[in-house]
């Protein structure tokens, strides 16, 4: 096999109280990228269409993460990309974990699979590095291992696949103002109480629990943010009605997807994710604020080959 | 039935990472409480054998948290308890909740069970506020529900059951020193980095998710804590030679019982456990201090009748 086309999924980082460890794989929003090997070294970008990013390799992340792999790979060659972007840089769905992502998982695919999805996590990383000046796991992560992911540690990284129940939609929606991942680290906080942490802790140990108990319930109790939402959301246009009117439309809880500016919401079913939907979708319509929306399964695969 | 004898099991809270929301209950030490219904109403502690306790009602962990169901209780009636210690105060694996589980559940028992489990942790939680000046809930909830438990919060309370796998034992070492949950508490910090909360709450996933799925390594993995270790260790003779020695000696992880002065650690399956009580048993026989220690599979029933 020389060539490969593969689908790169949206993820949400974070996921209200696992913020930076933990994140989930979307369906029905990702990337197209087809990867193939040349007898000639080195990664080239050789098509993007979708977004106005750069294609010089050491200014792309997939340029970067492949390279990375390429460092530990004693293959010979080197790899053709042409990126399709359907994720808008920004938006806080993991546009750039998708494309760090599908350039390793297909050079591995291309390859034989000489490497572990640890491994390409770790490849990853370095186009998340390039991207937000961190070399952060919690959107590579679930984009490699499909459905949820904890990043448990970073050094040594260690990375645990999470199940999830087989109805959990996510509705997200994303305000078309850009909000870049730097900027939004920067108005975090360095010290929190630890009356936070524990509730924080509490959340992350409940998430996990209904997650693996289909307990949809505790899946919404545990959808809980203190420390990082209250500062976050206010870099997002009306994060606070979007928020209210979903829970009120009945979504099991709602929150900041990644650095954001985009919001998810998780609910039982379709259906009601789509009504969840609705209601976001009124209150950017009534305060004039440009969206995108997607209404998504969890993708229990991460990436997969088109065709 | 006007009678009932009852096991009362040593708990152990925090479980490394999960600072006051983790607590698990154990099998092969506990107190005995024989509880009996009277016409007459109130509370009155009989016989107190093994501690030197306050037997008055109101000065009594099991008399506290029984008036706090009584009130919330139609019996027109009363109880009489007497109270078998064997767990030690001040060790650090729940003496005091014990005491308060036991008398709210023998009284519930008695009463033909009008409470849920949960509010029966509400009640018993008033003992603990009469031992330690905090309602907490990481010793009472699992000795009532038995096994791993999660408090993901406290108001609202919401307890969580966590299975665990079979094989797991915990060793516990009793270094004979009094350490008061109350000066335990007044030590540590009131706040704590951002980093150092990421770390814990992803270890606290990694707990949850290791006891869901029998992974005894990742449980292993994810005993640890940056945040109350550290500090409170200082008040426990010898406890990084005790931890340095049960790891050698193949248990998965090792920390401080609740609020100490015990030391726990947990491995997979009983001969491990036994050679884990070995290797702390000589650190404190070395340094001539005297301890108790206790080997005991996890208790997944909790406070259980006795014949």
């Amino acid at each position: 096999m020389n060539e490969i086309k593969i689908f790169c999924p949206a993820t949400i980082a974070n996921v209200s109280c696992g913020f930076d460890v933990l994140g989930v794989a979307l369906d029905a929003v990702g990337d197209e990228m087809t990867v193939r090997k040349t007898p000639e070294k080195g990664i080239r970008i050789t098509k993007l269409e979708g977004q106005d990013l750069p294609t010089a390799t050491l200014k792309n992340v997939a340029g970067v993460a492949g390279l990375a792999l390429l460092e530990k790979s004693d293959y010979d060659g080197g790899f053709e990309m042409e990126i399709y972007k359907k994720i808008k840089a920004g938006s806080g769905i993991g546009s750039s974990a998708a494309s760090s992502a599908g350039a390793v998982w297909a050079m591995n695919e291309l390859l034989g699979k000489p490497f572990t999805t640890q491994e390409l996590v770790k490849f990853a990383m370095e186009g998340e590095r390039l991207a937000s000046g961190v070399a952060h796991a919690d959107n590579v992560a679930p984009a490699l291992f499909g459905g949820f992911t904890l990043v448990r540690s970073c050094a040594p990284l260690d990375i645990i696949p999470i199940p999830s129940p087989r109805e959990l939609y996510a509705t997200i929606i994303h305000p078309q103002i850009e909000v870049k991942t730097s900027d939004s680290r920067k108005i975090l906080k360095t010290n929190i109480t630890l009356k936070e942490g524990i509730q924080q802790w509490g959340n992350v140990g409940g998430l996990v629990a209904g997650l693996f108990t289909d307990d949809y319930e505790l899946i919404g109790r545990s959808l809980v943010d203190h420390i990082v939402e209250p500062i976050r959301s206010i870099l997002i246009p009306a994060f606070d009605k979007v928020k209210s009117k979903a829970v009120a439309s009945g979504a099991l809880g709602c929150g900041i997807s990644g650095s954001g500016p985009s919001i998810f919401a998780f609910s039982k079913g379709e259906e009601i994710a789509e009504k969840v939907a609705q209601a976001m979708r009124e209150v950017y319509q009534n305060i004039g604020i440009d969206y995108e929306i997607h209404v998504s399964k969890i993708n229990p695969l991460g990436i997969k080959i088109l065709e």
